[in-house]
């Protein structure tokens, strides 16, 4: 366990240094040396700076010091424009000053092959000795807008004016990316406080400064971009915290594709799992994916607005016919409903728009209202700011020439403040015409203004899902922290004593887990005489099935180790015989158990649910229906253990095949209450047996109008116990 | 029939009039009458301007004229920049002045309502008496860049400056998105040869001028934007015809949504069919769709680059791995393949850039490539242009400073140039960082250079798409020609004779036509006595079903009329009682044709053929899997009749339960030639009805391995001869 006081101090020394020395300081104006230090100057740093270069007295008009040794005063951050040959002594030579923390921009380690590797792990063990927090290597350094630290070389990110409001942080695992994103949004308006880049990930890493900016009071929204997470428990753990707080965390997750996930894997050296386990991740932590920077910066300045949406339904405000329905088609398609307005809501627009105006959803004001009455575009807002079926309002434009003390627009600004109803200005980006001259004013004023280059629009959706979720866990996070709490102290005992490495489980042993855990199975007594068989299965009831039980014969079917339909007790002795010496003829060296008599079950619906472990994440929970829907559609829904009862309910309302589940060609529903206690008694299951098992399989579960139960079952013990995985660092 | 030549001549008088006068021209530089003129005056028109005004002796320093009659030379074209209510003495003006063409942006007609739409089609009635052709109203005009017409009060229009090139002409049913269409594009560096606007379409349609601009030599692409089609068979031979010319019309349609086919109704007053058959008429003609303007942009700059893509098998080549990562997403999600590189162009590659790129696809040269050795961008491509698995190379970025002379640059051209694979260069849009300094001189030499936020990777897979269905068309235009020709003239003659308004077809009727038409259906016999049942039965070889045959009876299970898998005369003799009886007991009055005998089809893959007449697209073929694929899933594919036996294929492959087709769980796969054989046979059924069929439904047809046969079907015909909607004009 990390002290948490002493890691937030201690990337205080990377983010808020009292001092800096630039290790490897150059008088060339083409050397990084230079170029670092200038942007110390020109970013207005208020703390001591200090170069560091044997050959120089001065630099960009600063006292140039031989070797840290010589600097007068204490060093808080020491950044190494050096090449990686250069980097263990300078590292060593911190040590002795008593450094807190260094920025490494030097490439060649773990993402070269095994000697950077080497080179990296020496380079962490010099720091962790001597209590030195880096970033990098192989990294562009950090930005703090707040106090002029400008730790990079990137001669990009200081060209642009800074806002006064600066509450987004920004980390990133691409040092590429994370240039680029800083650029964009400071030209979309939007200065972050925090840029870093965190390379390798040698000492910090994404999910520190996650947690700094979490407990940081000066930051509202976390954004970054992630190849991999290295402690996805971890950062499970602190999106919960940021939850609780309503503080956004807003990435951009590449690798979705096959060749994006081999490039990925290639790159910094994250071990980046599945893109689809990294989707249920995200939805389970209520983490927002972006789907490009454009998103962060637009999902940014929409929870900036300070309000949050209360749902989906969306009305539209257009002078343009074709651009309304765009918009409306970009609302669906992200999941915003258009609705179509009540008629006492269009009596009332209609009462103060021109009569060729449209009523409908979306409103059409007409090229009238942009060239000629302005005036237009606020008319409709009263009657839909008190329709308590409306949620959200986008205007596709807006009056260009409405200066901030514009009487209409202080109207209208007024008019949205008194309302909870999410009010977004998505104006087309053009050069010269694309923002209103009242956009400043509006923002100030909680309402969002955003080029459509940014898809203010999925942003929009994704700022509902995130504000649904949120309210979610508002509501539940008692009865969540009861669900996580796994099954009793007895089950548990009865499940770990089973299972022993690399032991597969018979299907009765299994079965015993499972009714452990409260999951209903079919009937079923093992019985070793054929005298016992039948007295079980008079009192399961006619008819059953009869199958071997065998922990070395795993494939019942393939050893013609399985009757059904048995209807009387002259058929058990039957069956019996035959098993036994079926099973003979098979394996003649098999260890017998028995036979396994089983209630016979009626047919309902096949529902499928599966575990796997995966290496980053731990147990991973599949569900499915049964037959082609699996095989063929891959109509598969993923969840990461621990689940709680909402990701249970995702796990159902994900899948392409629910409306089978629902009752389809006169079917009776299938109980869908009984599926999501499987699920959540399963993912107790998984957390009690604390990476035990491998591999289990509920295939099929027959799901009734009223309950279900498990047919069948296989549990896998793992070959040894699995250790989390643990990556660089 | 239109006369062709008159067609085009006199749409030249729109677009190249040798004079124009502006009705309603004003010296108040507020007023649209003064915007109008300057607009031609700056475009640089170089015909006579004949500013029409009663009392003004000059407008922008042009001599003004009372009334048109005082003009001294011939009038071409005149722009009305009068209101409504001049609109039509003008009108008659332009009549007795023998004016060939008339622009006029007035609005408040048929998208107002009845009154208005009374107005404009007298409007209509005037132009076309007096051979004046219209566009409008309700537009924003046109723009002839070739010859400086500016003929649109847009102001936005004219403010930037024009390329050479000119040779996308784009034609739009919205004013206001072709204005930000426009502007958009003169941004990015595309410069349209004609930009017209048609508004209410009450001459001129959208088709008129996608038919010009294929007669057209200086336009090379046609864009636009579609609410909706006016008469979707004439769009459709023009698509065929740019098809063979290899002329790509691309075009933004919206309303895919529910609430935007809503406004799109309610806008222009178009009439516009389901965006899913849109679709099809889209893949059917080849027109390409773009998602937003930038694809229109995107797609055009790299149809203009002159080369077509070969294939979808893509390599990208970048500097970042985030960005790589963040393309190869891209790519896949459009359907584009980033291949794994062979070991032999790998093995080059290695030989020309350092250890630490990466030789994977993406291939990353890592930042020292942008910053200190850029000359690695193009160290790969030597191996990569004589790699024959690759088709098309897209590079995240470009050496920012290689100006046009550049050695490196002009060499790179080369290698290009003497491929044919496809070379693009997808850069970020950043301000001042986006685009490199060789780009013009690339781009002359057919390597499109684009900016990320025109999405440049989704344009390349639409022409991959239609570089497919190019050559494909190319190969198979003879063929399908054939294919178009129908049925024989007898089946023709059985089908026209069966159809009789509002009637319902019996099954054993609808057999009758299937069979005609080539469609294999279960072996069936009309019995009027339960002697000849018994006969038929022997003949067809038991077991058979034997179903009640009545126009009157169209429920028949409701009716209990139907009898399965009956094994001997003795059966076939119970069971004809019964039916009788049944069917008496469920509709006393019913007119009963006898009992049909029908072969008992075993199983095999159940599929249903189904079609429907739309009012604006005609016959719509649809095609799915039979039971929950089409009443649970949707899973369906529409075509428009008649279809080619690639749109039959396409229908096949589009299904997502297509798999099943293939064969799941030890099934054999189903025959997709028959398949693809009954779509065709079907298709020439509906062309041979000539709208006598309202609707056809062949529902299951079981396929096998080698062949299939339809078990049921129906067929209604329409209440009354169907009329080919025609609106407006």
């Amino acid at each position: 366990m990390r002290n948490e006081s002493v890691t937030l101090s201690s990337l205080d020394a990377l983010l808020y240094p009292r001092s800096v020395a630039v290790l490897g300081a150059s008088q060339n104006p083409n050397k990084l040396g230079y170029i670092q230090v200038k942007a110390l100057l020109d970013g207005g740093f208020a703390g001591e700076i200090y170069p560091i270069n044997p050959k120089a007295e001065d630099i960009a008009g600063l006292t140039c010091y031989p070797s840290l040794a010589d600097v007068p005063g204490p060093i808080d951050l020491a950044i190494f424009c050096v090449s990686a040959e250069h980097v263990q002594s300078s590292l060593h030579d911190c040590a002795n000053k008593n450094v807190k923390g260094a920025i490494i921009f030097a490439s060649g380690y773990s993402e070269t092959g095994e000697e950077g590797a080497r080179q990296q792990a020496m380079m962490a063990r010099i720091a962790k000795k001597n209590g030195i927090r880096l970033i990098g290597p192989n990294c562009v350094g950090l930005v703090n807008t707040l106090n002029g630290l400008v730790g990079t070389f990137s001669p990009a990110v200081m060209s642009y004016p800074l806002k006064d409001e600066r509450s987004v942080g920004y980390v990133s695992q691409s040092g590429a990316f994370g240039v680029l994103t800083y650029m964009a949004a400071a030209q979309h308006g939007l200065s972050f406080n925090y840029f870093i880049t965190v390379g390798n990930e040698v000492d910090t890493e994404f999910a520190d400064f996650v947690e700094y900016m979490i407990h940081d009071p000066k930051t509202k929204v976390i954004s970054g971009y992630l190849e991999g997470a290295k402690d996805p428990e971890r950062l499970r753990k602190l999106a919960e915290e940021a939850l609780d707080c309503n503080k956004p965390i807003v990435v951009m997750k590449t690798g979705r594709s096959s060749a994006g996930s081999r490039a990925a894997a290639s790159h910094t050296g994250s071990l980046a799992g599945s893109d689809q386990l990294y989707d249920a991740f995200f939805k389970q932590t209520g983490i927002v994916r972006a789907n490009d920077y454009e998103e962060i910066i637009s999902f940014s300045k929409l929870f900036l607005s300070g309000k949050l949406p209360t749902g989906r339904n969306t009305v539209i405000i257009t002078s343009s016919g074709g651009r309304g329905i765009n918009e409306a088609d970009r609302c669906e398609a992200n999941g915003l409903q258009i609705i179509p307005l009540s008629e006492k809501t269009k009596v009332r627009i209609k009462e103060s728009v021109p009569p060729f105006a449209s009523t409908a959803n979306p409103i059409d004001l007409t090229a009238a209202a942009s060239v000629t009455n302005p005036e237009l575009f606020i008319a409709p807002m009263k009657a839909l700011l008190e329709d308590p079926e409306v949620d959200n309002i986008i205007f596709t434009e807006f009056p260009m020439n409405w200066g901030s003390d514009h009487p209409l627009l202080q109207e209208f600004i007024q008019l949205c403040k008194e309302s909870d109803k999410f009010v977004l200005v998505a104006t087309f980006p053009l050069q010269g015409m694309s923002i209103p001259k009242g956009a400043a004013e509006m923002e100030k004023n909680g309402i969002p203004v955003i080029t459509g280059d940014l898809n203010p629009i999925g942003s929009l959706a994704k700022l509902v899902a995130y504000s649904e979720k949120y309210s979610k866990k508002k509501l539940t996070s008692h009865q969540e922290e009861q669900r996580r709490s796994g099954g009793s102290v007895e089950s548990k005992q009865i499940l770990q004593n089973l299972l022993k490495p690399g032991k597969t489980l018979s299907e009765f042993e299994a079965g015993q887990v499972l009714a452990q855990y409260g999951i209903p199975t079919a009937r079923k007594a093992l019985a070793v005489t054929v005298e016992e068989a039948i007295i079980q299965a008079n009192e399961i009831g006619y008819p059953v099935v009869l199958k071997i039980d065998s922990n070395q014969i795993l494939h019942k079917t393939e050893a013609n180790g399985i009757r059904l339909n048995i209807q009387s007790g002259e058929e058990v002795r039957k069956a019996y015989a035959d098993i036994l010496q079926s099973a003979k003829m098979y394996k003649p060296d098999a260890v017998i158990n028995g036979v396994t008599v089983h209630e016979m079950l009626p047919k309902g619906t096949e529902v499928i649910v599966g575990v796997s472990n995966d290496p980053v994440f731990g147990p991973v929970i599949m569900f499915g229906l049964g037959g082609i829907f699996v095989e063929t559609f891959k109509d598969i829904s993923f969840r990461l253990a621990p689940l709680t009862r909402q990701d249970a309910l995702e796990m159902i309302e994900e899948l392409k095949a629910r409306a089978i589940l629902k009752g389809v060609r006169g079917q009776a529903p299938a109980d869908q209450e009984a599926i999501i206690d499987v699920l959540l008694h399963v993912s107790d299951l998984m957390m009690d047996a604390e990476g035990l098992i491998e591999e289990l399989d509920i295939n099929p579960i027959i799901v009734y109008e009223n309950g279900l139960k498990a047919a069948d079952a296989l549990i896998v013990s793992s070959s040894e116990v699995l250790e989390k995985t643990e990556v660089g660092g």
